[in-house]
């Protein structure tokens, strides 16, 4: 047994005073945001209603490379962070790989997830900035967990637009978001112009993340002292989770440890962007080569199989056009898909980097091997993970097995972005043999890319 | 704020490398086990075909003071161990509360709960042993998620009896167990002679920790190369929870601090005995007064209305006679009552030290205000605590603004045994308004002590 822990915990002292902006690095940044009505970049004004103040001018920060963390996020981030780097000896022996494999474990706070880790600082601008309330979506419900917890230690006010499907399939998610103090509407709902027209169009629709999106934009703009807050896609949130990869880096360094290859899942991007943050620095600015590794369903494929194009963030199409890798904002993900990673479109900013060849690959997998790798990874580590994080965790067993054949000791990073509690009904279908793949087909991605073709700033798409 | 942390990590070569045996400071140990057809003590082999060998030297041994941990235990002990000791400054913020508030968090591990802490040692000394198969019984499902854990890492097979009521109102809890590779027999089954008289007289039974105990017991002594393993009430189970209190002590030391009260839920007492343990030892020779306070549902109020005399461990009667507090071995807790701390009696350590007064308070408490507290507790910490360790969470809240009233800044610790994620129902029943409270009336309870009057080593009851 080497001198390495199987957990490195930082001291408190340790919590990163600054988030890591990695766009500061970037010589070349994402396309801006456009107006959809405009076709120009939108302006602090045109956010100013949707946004909190501060949280626009991070989102339009793309020069300061260190972005202060205020004493009273910091204070907070102190009640669960640092979260322990983890070295998994025992997935390495059960593996039988010469490679030496390193997680991140973010899923051991009550949120369950790396989402807590945007949730308090978006909550606490929004109350040093006199509001009074938030609006925001959550699908699978990790996000809406975490803002909810969030706002219950702030005391702000909280509606939460849920997926209908997923209030009613996840009545305990529901209840945890509850217990916080937050208010939940299913989505689509009489709430609101955008989800009465879906339900006019649509009435048996069980919703999406993107019509949700819709509704809690819609809402935050229509209620006085209300902002909307985003747990995913935008800059500001991987600036958020930017802590991730610089609390990894310090204990990676303090072992003497520097990854050959760092693995994240992606949805809208924000874990992934978290745990590569000061790597992707390093290789940034020529300091070292790591090899990054973005997982995605194969059921939701908006990296490996979607255009690298604008497209609305949101179904109802109320929202800026971002550029983006995107199957198409009306591109519904089969019901077949167990967990979150459902989104159509992709950070810009994760979409620039594998754009430019910083993200060296992305890889698309089915998710019953996910569930495999899961159960390997549970009954080695006696942790339960999430579905997501589990799509990292294949792709790190994928690369220890590489190693095994070919000799070599790499070191691998993977992000555990969050534990599966909540997510059990999978599980049961995993463990009955009742679980499938879905892999869509061309002609299904095409009908998503129609509407990319329809926007007239998407040229030869 | 104070140079203390939220959050006090100890290293991981800080892990005890001894379980402090608590007995071997008794000047009078609890009375002994009595076997219930010979009505005299148990000895060595009339367990040995129930329990495994090592684990029956560690049950019997009330003079050693330290026991060794394996270096086998300690190398899984550091997979999730040494658990944090967090400062509870949001809550005493809360309260308003001169008092300093400690908890010991034990949750955060994937089983949930302190439960890990047991079922470790007790599935590697039957690897040890050559055993290939292990029983075990299950209520709520901590102890069943927890076995499955260490049996999935040390590769036995587990059979689970888990209460049918349970079984059926959890079934994530089942799945979850399932997911480390358990089998589950819902209980009473057909398995068992036991099983199959309860369903031959009581067809429509639900089911009882008393039954499952019986079945469990029976199916392990008619299995070859198969023992039986329990997550509570037994001395060996209190040895290895011990190390709670070891780790609680190392940490407060460190921070220079001594708690004037410590705090815990009791069920069958294992976390209780664990949280006390070193600070008790420091009570038993006379080195410091820390009043101790175990914490009960009053709908299953053992040592706050129950009788101190011997009686069985299970419904079925196999098992030997325990001297303990007790409500009799066919008492039923109510239906209403929504988590575990269901168990008819109590660990048999626990009730000398209460009996003699070493313990120095019994409390009862009623579930609504249990959630009450809960949700107080969960705001402030940003942690969902588990219906059973929200006991204790109520009750230093009641000690917390004792000292407001009183100007006091006594130093309060309190044992956080584990997480709420898999009782949403019962918050959501809270959430609703519709959780009521349940006290047996004397009458009932009288039901229960006629059975205790039968046994004829109960004169005077």
């Amino acid at each position: 047994m080497s001198n390495i822990p199987y957990r490195t915990h930082l001291s408190e002292e340790d919590i990163p005073r600054y988030w890591y902006n990695m766009q500061a690095d970037m010589k070349d940044k994402h396309d801006p945001f456009i107006h959809p009505g405009r076709l120009d970049p939108v302006v602090y004004e045109d956010l100013q209603p949707v946004f909190c103040d501060e949280l626009i001018k991070q989102e339009v920060n793309t020069t300061d490379r260190l972005i202060e963390i205020p004493e009273g996020i910091r204070e907070v981030y102190k009640i669960y962070r640092p979260s322990p780097l983890c070295r998994a000896y025992n997935l390495e022996k059960a593996l039988g790989t010469p490679a030496k494999i390193y997680y991140k474990f973010e899923g051991n706070n009550t949120s369950g997830s790396h989402k807590l880790n945007s949730a308090v600082p978006q909550v606490y601008y929004a109350k040093q900035q006199g509001l009074t309330s938030l609006t925001t979506e959550t699908g699978a419900g990790q996000w809406g967990t975490a803002l909810s917890m969030a706002s219950a230690y702030y005391d702000l006010k909280l509606i939460v637009f849920m997926v209908k499907i997923s209030s009613e399939q996840k009545p305990y998610r529901k209840a945890i978001i509850e217990t916080f103090g937050a208010e939940i509407i299913p989505s689509p709902s009489n709430t609101t112009e955008s989800g009465r027209k879906m339900l006019s169009e649509h009435p048996d629709s069980t919703g999406s993340l993107g019509c949700a999106i819709s509704e809690a934009v819609e809402q935050a703009v229509k209620t006085p002292n209300c902002r909307y807050v985003l747990g995913s896609v935008l800059d500001q949130v991987l600036l958020h989770q930017a802590i991730i990869g610089s609390e990894a880096k310090i204990a990676m360094d303090m072992l003497g440890e520097y990854p050959d290859i760092v693995i994240g899942c992606v949805g809208g991007g924000s874990s992934f962007g978290g745990i590569i943050s000061e790597y992707m620095g390093d290789k940034l600015q020529g300091r070292a080569n790591p090899y990054f590794i973005a997982v995605e369903p194969a059921s939701c494929p908006s990296m490996t199989r979607g255009k690298y194009a604008y497209d609305f963030c949101d179904t109802g199409k109320i929202t800026p056009l971002a550029k983006m890798y995107t199957l198409g904002s009306g591109y519904m993900p089969s019901a077949i898909h167990a967990g979150g990673l459902r989104y159509h479109g992709m950070s810009p900013i994760i979409s620039k980097l594998y754009h430019d060849g910083y993200v060296d690959e992305a890889r698309a997998v089915a998710q019953t091997d996910v569930f495999k790798a899961a159960k390997i990874f549970a009954t080695a580590e006696t942790i339960l993970p999430a579905p997501e994080s589990s799509h990292a965790i294949l792709v790190a067993i994928e690369e220890a097995l590489k190693c095994k054949e070919t000799g070599e000791e790499k070191t691998i990073l993977f992000n555990l972005t969050g534990t599966g509690y909540f997510d059990m009904s999978a599980y049961m279908q995993f463990n009955e043999g009742k679980m499938t793949d879905y892999v869509p087909s061309d002609e299904e991605l095409e009908a998503g890319f129609e509407s990319l073709r329809e926007l007239p700033i998407n040229q030869g798409i």
